[in-house]
């Protein structure tokens, strides 16, 4: 089996006891503790740092649904290159949406899977924030309303696209190998 | 359930006899036809030059394995952002390499697949022939040697990049949806 | 003068039977072959898939005339910087099109080109079919037919994009040598 | 005088009072608050993970000097093109590299600026995480060494481009306009 | 103290007369001889040609202010990346247009800077011109004119980017650093 | 016959004598006056400049020869677009080379041309120029040395780049025809 990260990762005891407890109860609820918690935990401030940014952008709240959040995720970690991200968070978003097809359609090409016009408003307003965010103007935020989207979801979507940047980023320099449980996951 | 493919599919009925047989025969051994073979049946010819194409490149035969054909299919439809080929070519790279895993990690960013470092120089290869053709020259083909691929391998890892970089863009422009069969197949 | 291919070509009677008619019978109707007939006859197979694939696709049928395909030949070739297609299908387009500066035109800047409005819809749509499939959408599609293009054509246009796009990769990476002779005809 | 976002910002008696007092802190020290702050503040609980995730990243602690830090933050975010970022870690970067000319220079073009070839080799590799994070690999990080970067500091490099990676695309998209006391700060 | 250019320079005394005599003009109104001038003196006929051509695109003349030309210098010449320029023509900027804020503004990101809808307008169709010159066609220029800008002026514009692209390129081929000075002017 | 540009021009009489003069000089040489003249000279302080400034490069002088810097204009004029000058230098390279076929190969993709190894890595640098002048540094001069190109050849080959990129982009926007002449001299 490869590593989990090209950085050594500790071990549960050697860890903080709130990171700890985090671990073991992803680990009861899922069976198993995702990779990335490992790799992040090497750096305690930035472990917790991290996950209360995800737990303040990924909860259910406003007017994204968390299978919509789980489609910007995938949609952007794919465009990205991150595979720790994609298989994880497409895993996610199988169980989410209950649809076992819609993350590796949304991974390849989120403008031919089987999402709705909303979503792919979504979707088209998250990938110019992970791509261009610098050229993002109104028009980009008018063009969501029309679908449901107010000013609060415009700042979800991009927030969560920013957030995977720099996740797809971590996760891609410290190579951090997605758990093989994910890849089944939902289909 | 959305349709095979924006341009309209004909029945097999409607079909020329040589083109019938090809798949009821890959019916009989898949247990399902490939969407891509009834929407490239509009046109007998295009279809048949396309698998003689296809079935030239293929099979097993020189030094690249079948699992490392489809390896270069992957990752390339995967850059090329072609659903289709992704999930078809995903499944079909899954059974070859025995590798439930392989397929997802290649799509998504093949540097970081559980691949040998003679597969990376393939791929690195693959993907220079589809996004910077004109620039490949002597020194790409003399870094595959060293990993026991000869002139005829460059040939056809070539030839294989070049012909489903064509397949990406008709299944694109056609639409064609992936049977929902690929996407569990091998897994 | 320099190789026709950095690989070997075949002699004449060292070709299938059916292979070498076919270039007698264009050495007959041109005065030469054309090198790239003697570079793909390495692979009688790919050979003969590649030219049923050509002639399906270069004939008179439908809306577009024969330079109409010549010009997305030339056009999509020039920007993948594809030398013995540019020069080749250069030639040809000149004599289909009787017009001795449109492929040189087409070459370097299509949208600066003495051709229709109808021809510049084509070349969009060829370009972004070469560049960019994976974004094609019913719009590009719809915005072929003021322009007298019906869905046939808007396949017929993508897939000569498609398959000339293969034909440049194979060309790049054999470094196939357009033959002198082409270079002024129709000039 | 324009507004400090696209966003509404809140007043300070509006906010929690951890939040406001960590406003008041930093306006006690530099005479002003910088809006991102009021921007981020709309969000509390985002608020505080990024102001967590900042302090644990930018801090005097192994191999990088702080003006380091700056100088990643300064040349990553002028490439993302964030107006933000670059005017008010531009002046934090000239303060702490006790240098008027460096963040001008860092922020146009790195690689024509004052700097040592330790730091050209710490931006080439933060440059490389924010654009082709996707691509990094085991010799990206091996050049760092003979600079004296160890695996905690390529860790911090990685870190520090991908947060500001994150920073950059949520400034641009609230339009977060740079307090003007950051122009001309330290010059 | 960094040299001046990769290039060495010419001293006032080795200079034929013209153009030590433009260089004793500059020093007189500004106080110092801007590196550029002492770099483009290795080649006294390269020099006057640039400069006759300065003059004639840079003066007020037609509809755009001196500022406004020095804006798109600016703008294009951050988007080049080229210290020289942005660092001395920033200062021009701030000068010509009475405001110290706008040069750092428009050189990391224009689309966020405090300048008129038509100055938005002018800027958007030098940076095609700067990175799409090939693409511009009749709708560019008439996105100018309800601006108030007419034929000669999007000439002027279209002008100015291409002078300062081929200032950009020579300022940074031969590495030419801004002189001190220019950071503070107009501050 | 399709306008010359889409600017008007003026007619010779309404002219400078000076610029007269130098369009009938080349009339009597050539046998037509190059398009390029007639629109320049709708500004005649910039018509002057830029042929001062093209005749300071374009002459022979130092190492490169008359036709190596058509050379170079030619290869960066195409990766420009711009059909003005690759249709008009490609004539003056054919000629100043006494080769019929160079031009159009250069154009399409200098790494396939029949050039040698010295004009391949002139080309190389000009491209760099042309397309990434940020990021030249000297390693890229010191890898023209070794081809007999001295410190005064680079900077002949970056300016000629510098100079034509300008050039490119004024044809381009001012939509200059290339004179039909252009085409078949030369060949």
């Amino acid at each position: 089996m490869p590593p989990i990260s090209r950085f050594d990762v500790p071990t549960l005891d050697e860890l903080p006891d709130d990171i700890r407890a985090r671990m073991q109860h992803v680990q009861e609820k899922s069976g198993f503790i995702p990779n990335i918690f490992l790799v992040l935990a090497r750096r305690p401030d930035e472990f917790r740092a991290f996950f209360a940014y995800h737990d303040a952008l990924m909860g259910e709240r406003g007017g994204l649904s968390k299978a919509e959040r789980e489609m910007i995720v995938v949609a952007t970690s794919a465009a990205n290159q991150c595979q720790y991200c994609v298989v994880a968070h497409g895993a996610i978003l199988r169980i989410r949406a209950k649809d076992p097809l819609v993350a590796d359609q949304v991974a390849v090409n989120y403008r031919k899977a089987d999402i709705t016009p909303r979503q792919k408003a979504m979707l088209d307003f998250a990938m110019k924030v992970a791509f261009e965010a610098h050229a993002v103007d109104e028009p980009d935020i008018e063009r969501l309303k029309p679908h449901g989207f107010d000013e609060e979801d415009a700042w979800d979507i991009a927030a969560i696209a920013a957030f995977f940047g720099m996740s797809n980023r971590i996760a891609n320099v410290t190579n951090t190998r997605p758990n093989d449980e994910f890849y089944t996951m939902g289909r």
